[in-house]
């Protein structure tokens, strides 16, 4: 597939029918997205389940009931057509994995984008953490909790974790970095022994492949992106779409210039 | 009145008709909070507008429809009891200014509480910045600026600031103090030049005494709490009820303890 330049461009690209791989590791910098779509009738547990949930689900954009376009800062763009591959849940079943979901759009739908961890990899990188790039191959284990989320109307559900193992003298600095960073997962929920999250075995995750703890580190676990994906289809809506895990929607604005923080009129 | 001893007191002595004053400057170091009651049909707009204007507007916490009762941390309170002062509007109109609401209470109520500026003001005046305490008569100068604010679903109208007249040398503390509260109004929206806001004359406030402009002062303006008392009534909702001015709502909690910014279950 062809290295896109800009985010509009690997936009544009994936629109076409020439992108269909993970967005993971492209375009590092750029402020990426998980997507939710729900109908209108959910829309309020939703969006309360993410403000009473703030790291698991950081809002960085809604769309207005029945419209397909998200606009952010400079982003402009069709949901139906921008992200590289989706996962579309009828009452609770997972029904399909299209590349595109003009097919399954509905009038009354609303699309939510929030803040996912490759917000925060590459300057955890920068700083001299070791986080190995995401490829899907090099995802991080993701691990369903013993920890509820504060629930919203229809919507409850656990925690989901994903753990990165980090030498005991890094720890302190990749929670440094991460907390600058509200709109991705924000700071680490827990550091050290998994049973405390209820994790029975940290060597059998409940997603992604099994990790490697070396001698010397320490579990450092984030709040998940993976935790609406578990809730929302749990409250059998008749229709939920999400991105398909690695394949995320990529904003125009570098994820250090984020245009929901200002008071600035939307563009 | 009664000098209250903790939050709690506070809101039992309001419950019970014994406190109906002013709340600002009371058991400084709690949380307090705006007040909006919207209906239902009505709370996904303004939990998005929320969402979109998170400096005039940060959400604390939502009720469930129907539901008064508030629940956060340590805090439950039945909302149409527990603040000193309302006020109400009936499609667009102000009808009543009451000490309690009980007799205005839909069963498709939706309260949101929203972080208000008492939240940094003790830590402004710790920090050596000096903010008049906060009683009536030294609330600060509130303007209706021309920048509008993020619009969503029927909700729309201009950002409205409060502005603080600060030493030179005191600003950037000011900046540093303000922006560590997001559930306050963070850090400043502008400073300086009032006329870049659209405000002709600083001396002509929309709301509040006029300010004392010192030489040597510069204008330090933060978004503000009586941004959705104009945006929610200008919607001609059937019903909105607000706080009346400086009559807020005191949680138990510290501003330095901050419920919602962990991933604890919610007690």
């Amino acid at each position: 597939m062809t290295s896109p330049t800009s985010p509009r461009r690997l936009r544009e690209l994936i629109a076409a029918g020439r992108w269909n791989g993970p967005t993971a590791g492209v375009l590092e910098g750029h402020q990426q997205a998980n997507l939710a779509i729900v109908p209108q009738a959910l829309a309020f547990d939703f969006l309360l389940f993410c403000n009473r949930n703030p790291k698991p689900c950081p809002v960085l954009a809604v769309t207005e009931p029945g419209d397909p376009v998200v606009r952010l800062g400079s982003t402009t763009a069709d949901l139906r057509h921008t992200l590289p591959r989706y996962r579309v849940w009828q009452r609770g079943t997972l029904v399909a994995e299209p590349t595109d979901i003009a097919d399954y759009w509905r009038s009354d739908a609303v699309g939510f984008l929030l803040g996912c961890s490759h917000t925060w990899e590459g300057a955890l990188r920068d700083a001299g953490v070791p986080v190995p790039r995401a490829a899907e191959s090099a995802a991080p284990p993701v691990y369903v909790t013993n920890r509820p989320t504060r629930p919203a109307g229809r919507l409850s559900g656990p925690l989901v974790v994903s753990m990165r193992a980090l030498p005991g003298h890094l720890v302190a600095r990749a929670v440094e970095v991460t907390a600058r960073y509200p709109t991705g997962h924000g700071a680490p929920i827990h550091i050290g022994d998994p049973g405390e999250l209820g994790i029975a075995d940290v060597h059998q995750p409940d997603f992604g492949p099994p990790p490697k703890l070396e001698p010397g580190t320490v579990p450092v676990f984030w709040a998940c992106g993976v935790t609406p994906q578990l809730v929302l289809p749990a409250a059998e809506a008749e229709y939920v779409i999400t991105h398909f895990a690695g394949h995320m929607f990529v904003f125009d604005h570098h994820v250090d210039a984020d245009p929901t923080a200002t008071c600035e009129p939307a563009n």
